[in-house]
């Protein structure tokens, strides 16, 4: 599969007397791909049913003309001002009870039979016109689904939906009564009309209730996508349909939209994710203008898991973005860096976002490749240089973002998030930021590591890392035990019954038959609090840790069944293991979590390469690619110059080398 | 007063085939009561009016035949939806002018006549099936009042009932304009038809206003509970009737609702409410797994003072709770140690929460004294040896704990807490947290205390100590002299009207006959300032400390007619003496706090036992009571061997002794 | 012009029989001037059309007989009971979409007809009654525009007016399609009417569009306060006409409403406001009971500059407020010092908020000059102090608060604030912050300093400091220029046009002409991040420093146009000089910013007087002023002792000097 570079372009933010330099000036700089038009939908259609295609047309013509190709979109992300004035009840309603208002994006409910109405429509038009057109090579759908929390809608239209979503789910209300327990309390209803959504209550939702709704939620945009890639299907067979997913909005399962797709594209600002999320604040100064090592990586290893094509970054950051509490810039080098890493992740394009700094409007300080005065910024040059070193890569391997399954395999749920916001237990129980701890723990031996969903096929993995995943499907057990992998579960693993109840067995409920423990009472730990962890015998690592967060107490009755690894200080086991089976009961400090998952890789026959926490490792096709995200110059030993396709051996701060990968399997 | 065991046990969430185990394993563990129904109101009237009584009449006939004694509640905690979906003017109305949901409990407006006659109605259908039921016992009325703070509502129902409250206490509009001094900002109203709730206010509402909807929604909840009481006892004469109160909700005069009542009893959760209260983020880890030593003795000497018979713990924490940020579990002999505690101060029952931990719903994380899989919990052991202990020490002493006056008496207000709320002068005054670093200093000085309200009687202590006691009743000057004891007041006492005014003589206001004393002025101070206090000839305690959070200034003029026990670094009174009565005209430090206390105390003629901040004694009857919350065995010396009736010298951590006290008295 | 005294008075407090023995007391303090009336309007007109006049003829009376003036207000800030019943649209609407209720002050929406109309008819009545009264001086109108944030209301009635405002400035919706930039996320309009105000949007709404909405929301003040001085001015003729404003609340632009004006004044409160801005909590502990020494005078040069008539201070702080956080209490001696520091600053008046401190109602924990018991408090001994001396500065110079032109300005604008609290890029990016920050640097270098408008005549400054001012007018580099001063201009200057776009030339935009740099890219800080600044040959000053919050990074190519005196450790240029035009392209540390403010001000021709952070100096008429907000003496040196009129040599903490200026000029 080629390596290609694509840019986000919005011909209608322009005078078209520039259109047809800039369609010359990105082929130039090495682009091949343009993404056009997801947010045009007023100038589309200027009045109800009035469109306005010229210009349109003139914008394409001139990509197509120039040797580029569309990536065409459906601009539902951004009903006009005219439909919500028709159509109100389009706006969704917040926790609080009020609709959102027009005057940004993304103000429209998932859930509204007058938006789906006006997608359809919309789309039609669109795909009609354009399915066809030569220059149009790809499709994207709205743009973000999620983005700035718009998955949840509390508007009448939901709650209706919601009634249908759950008579389907438990077909009579005594099932539903019976799987939530609103026995509890009183909670009881004698038809799925008395439901109303789970807010507004005088403390807590009941938490099934809540999940259940979360679930609704999700699936209301995965039928939303499906009606929209159905309608372009239609009109524009043969042409891929992607969206761009959101790393930092997981409110819907973004592997049951990816079914409905070709190609699962995500957008990347590592700077602003850093800023954004969950990391210290330290570690947000010491990764101020590189973004952290493993979160793009992470992200591409998520997207690639669930792509039928090869993944793309559909947006990447090309220089300082707006919507940060704080902004800082790239350091130069960083945008190279950042495109590689995804190449070496297997994606097949990346594409800026955008081609050029816009003056006016919400994102007029979000950089492009060009800076307002039409100027090549930094991200442009560097992107040049990307084309450059494209060229050379392909040239010593022809398939080198090929899509190879890796020796080691995270386990990534969507549900697992919402489950443990709703019913966290001890209040920094975040899902997401455990799922990257594990999996910066992997990046950091030098392990790839393919991220996939719990029913993934499980074959072929040495070893299999599992984040606190609450609700287990039906054959894991039976599916882990298959794949002859070590496996890692993390503490909270099988807690939940998919209705959200404790498991008649206690935890680990459905993988007891894997791990023969019982998990009886639980504790959560406020930040200030640790508990020193003991390794027996660790000779090869660490003697000792501390554990953060959670305790997982596990019945000492059954220690016969199980080996204990380490144990907290007052004797209660902290990790333990039952065949190729470890459990760890808490989530322990970094260094722990690595020197553990380095003899559990070296007993799954793997051979960690420690790295640190700023050099990464990243192996695809017949290539090598070191990244170097520390301020120092780093050192590759053991590769012979001829090796080098990008670089050498001395890796400056922020660069990039790759070298072909000696044949040793 | 026997002491007893108690349960709370909810048989509609279990299938019939278990009631009769678990009601034989309850009497086996030394259980003789049993709490239920206060949440079944949906399982009793499944659809309106149509009562289904065959589940609890056999539910109440397997506990009885098993010798066991019934609490039975009143399930109006919980209304079922289709109550609500009836009368949608049963739910409250938030500050924010919008109503709260169904979907969790105590979604009921204590002012909504709909609510009142439907409570009538189904309190009367309870009371009148099971108020002569033999194995009846005792009644709870509802549950947790004020719990989730539903208290103060703001729905038109609330504001009707408001403004007959104002027109019963005023008499006539001008009288209620002059009261709250409504002339200032043209706040005056000509009728009470138009007076609004207190919110949505541009800037803060009139604090006299406000506290008057305080003190309204407070009466509403006696009117409401008298209600509830009257029909019980009409139905069910003999049985004690009582309310099951929480120590973290209080939004209303828990004093006035227990004079309707038999017996005041409260639900004790000491991990929960240290994470949950003020206390520092170092104490909260100090004490993560075993609460503060002082907290759960404040609140049972608080109930203890209310309750006409032997209070009771209706709700004892029996392991890891599910509803704070964090939810540790108590380390092993924890449940055993608060059970003695509560005994130690007078309890006549504890009652654990719950019998075994439900699988479902929002509290599912919730321990009980049995795991979800029906296995004795660390928690049930621990009741069980308590059970045995009992049977040890009512040998020793028939009346072990019976309620005697204790030398100290500390004074607790709750209109205090919500005039300091409304009108604190400096953001940290924080009512509770001083009323309780008072009691601690006390009880690490080894004195037993009586908490008591203002209006209590005085004599018979020799130290009565006042917390910042804004309001004090008429006559409160002429009590404390008559009392004989020494007396501490706390700053800001005297310092205000009942209307929420300033004294015409300034504060101490009526105290100054007591404490010829001018504050002429006073500063709230910033939590990283504090100021210097220098105690005069303290050659028996520290010469020095820190005064925080507030500082009454007081008229030097005045300095003739009073000592001057400490001062500030600028000079000003820091601590006044008249007499017997001591004035603190700030918050000193916890070791200065406890130094002069200890001083006032031997003026007062007692012994202080210095005990530091984590072991505490408390002496009831014939016995003594030694609690080690510290983490190594405490020894007790000078007591002779014999003399032991729990444990013996040595207390291990969280262990706890009871010896006969040498009759000196 | 004469220096006078004034209080707040509020005879509707206290009973008659108290007035005259006030004002007599007033008058022989040394008060001249009492402002009355400004919350009495429920006295005055208790029910609809009802007016009761009497106790307001009669307490006019007592004051002019007793000598005194009297401020007359108009008592439009409070608005009672009946009219908003009456007129419930009069309350303005918050951003949550839900009006605000009766019951504090400032209840009404500016751009309510219904409250338009009802002020002009109370104005009316008011001045038609007393605009001629012998004893009636001045007139205020209203009350602190802006308190409490009500400035901006969200009601249908300011939306209709917005719409109108936004056809009067962009006369066709095309015209505003294009100045906001609608094209971006398909925002645009087909007509004014679909226009809502900027609330309630899914993600940020449109900058432009909020911009033009605070625009419109300041212009309604102005709007109303010109209704307001047109009914005085036609009633009361030459009586100048006041209004009080606050420096905590900046929605509104002071300058437009005070052009209307003939007095502007301000209320000042220096303790309350250091607790509540945004200093650092180690200067709040620093300053507790002084205030910050720069933040009084910052606002008596901001109100200065914008009076026709000496400025006043309207409302001086005698004592603890209510209102902020934490309420310390003022050293002895700095009533005395605020009040001479506002005449050394050009006051025409000092006016001490209030009389006698109320015992009831919101503000019953505000100090006044005399304690609720009518006693004399500390703050009423220094204004009888002030007044004693009042008459000896004014024998030794008769005009001794003259308005005359420093050599030094500062450049202050509000649209400035608003714009970078809508579209900051850097959430610590506060306008007020770092507009003080450059005043207070050249305060501690010993100038005085006048603060203007952008549009202010820029002619006889020796140099002038531009804080970060992002939209500058269309003259303003030829005025710079003309101005023949040294000019200092802080980051993001020039960095937008008039509807929030980028400059086509990049920042600095339409300053380019006056200084040839391009700034291609900027970043924001986080707090945790500071970047190393070299000063380049800075042998008089310092060499290194830190830069904060912001970088804008120059454009390289262009150096040889511009002299860079400082750069950033990565190379970029920290500061850059072109002519006599100074650019800081970051905010420094105050070290660094002083140091490089005293060479630009030596460049300028002025000599600093270094004063460290806590002595102040400032010269008017013929006097130099000294205030020591230290805890230490300072001494005075090179003054020969026949030269003080107020002290000598030696000024004690909180203390007070003026000596006769060498006349050197």
């Amino acid at each position: 599969m080629r390596m290609r570079l694509g840019v986000c372009y919005y011909p209608e933010h322009w005078p078209e007397s520039m259109w047809k330099d800039d369609a010359r000036r990105m082929k130039a700089l090495g682009i091949e791909q343009v993404r056009i038009a997801e947010f045009a939908w007023s100038r589309i259609e200027p009045s109800p049913g009035e469109y306005d295609w010229g210009w349109l047309d003139r914008a394409i013509d001139v990509l197509g003309d120039a040797g580029l190709q569309v990536v065409m979109c459906t601009p539902t992300a951004t009903p006009p001002k005219w439909l919500i004035d028709r159509h109100p009840d389009i706006l969704p309603v917040g926790a609080d009870g009020r609709p959102r208002a027009f005057g940004s994006r993304r103000h429209y409910d998932f859930s509204s039979p007058s938006y789906f109405e006006a997608s359809r429509k919309i789309c039609e038009a669109v795909a009609e016109r354009y399915g066809k057109h030569p220059a149009v090579a790809y499709w994207q759908t709205d743009n973000e689904f999620g983005c700035h929390n718009t998955v949840v809608s509390y508007s009448p239209a939901a709650v209706a939906r919601f009634r249908l979503w759950l008579k389907e789910r438990y077909q009579n209300i005594d099932a539903l009564n019976r799987a939530w327990g609103t026995v509890f309390w009183s909670m009881e209803y004698r038809s799925f009309d008395e439901i109303d959504a789970p807010i507004a209550t005088v403390t807590e939702a009941h938490p099934s209730h809540r999940l259940d709704y979360r679930r609704f939620a999700s699936d209301e945009v995965a039928r939303y996508n499906r009606m929209q890639v159905e309608i372009i299907r239609a009109h524009s067979p043969g042409r891929p349909v992607a969206h761009n997913f959101m790393q930092l909005f997981t409110e819907f399962d973004h592997y049951k939209v990816a079914r409905d797709l070709d190609v699962a594209t995500w957008d990347s600002y590592p700077l602003g994710a850093l800023e954004e999320q969950w990391y210290a604040p330290e570690i947000k100064a010491k990764f101020l203008r590189t973004g952290h090592p493993d979160f793009a990586s992470f992200n591409h290893d998520v997207y690639r898991g669930m792509s039928k094509l090869p993944f793309w970054v559909m947006e990447q950051q090309p220089g300082p973005v707006n919507w940060a509490h704080w902004n800082p810039a790239p350091l130069p080098g960083m945008v190279r860096l950042w495109s590689w890493e995804a190449f070496a992740h297997g994606a097949g394009c990346v594409s800026y976002f955008r081609w050029r700094q816009a003056p006016f409007a919400q994102e007029q300080m979000h950089a492009g490749l060009n800076t307002p005065d039409n100027r090549l910024d930094i991200g442009g040059s560097e992107a040049e240089q990307v084309a450059h070193e494209i060229a050379r890569v392909s040239a010593a391997d022809a398939d080198a973002n090929a899509n190879v399954r890796s020796k080691v395999a995270l386990i990534y749920d969507y549900e697992a998030k919402w489950l443990f916001e709703i019913h966290p237990q001890g209040a920094d129980f975040h899902y997401p930021r455990f799922a990257f701890e594990y999996y910066s723990a992997l990046r950091s031996l030098g392990f790839d590591v393919d991220v996939i969903p719990a029913d993934a096929p499980l074959d072929g993995y040495a070893m299999i890392v599992v984040p606190p995943l609450p609700v287990v499907p039906g054959d894991f057990a039976v599916r882990l035990a298959a794949s002859g992998a070590q496996i890692v579960l993390g503490p909270r693993t099988g807690s939940k019954t998919p209705d959200l109840q404790i498991p008649a067995n206690l935890p680990p409920g459905a993988l007891a038959s894997l791990l023969p423990i019982r998990v009886w009472r639980v504790e959560s730990m406020r930040p200030n609090v640790t508990e020193p962890v003991q390794v027996n015998g660790a000779s090869d690592g660490l003697r000792e840790g501390q554990a953060r967060h959670w305790r997982d107490l596990i019945d000492a009755a059954d220690e016969r069944s199980f080996g204990v690894r380490a144990r907290f200080a007052d004797g209660h086991p902290a990790y333990v293991q039952h065949g190729s089976v470890h459990y760890f009961a808490s989530l322990f400090d970094d260094r722990l979590t690595e020197s553990l998952f380095a003899r559990i890789a070296t007993e799954a026959g793997l051979t960690p390469t420690p790295l640190g926490d700023s050099v990464r490792i990243s192996r695809r096709g017949k290539l090598t690619y070191v990244f170097n995200y520390t301020n120092a110059r780093h050192v590759i030993e053991g590769v012979d110059a001829s090796r080098f396709v990008i670089g050498a051996h001395e890796v400056e701060p922020q660069g990039v080398a790759a070298y072909r990968t000696e044949s040793t399997e």
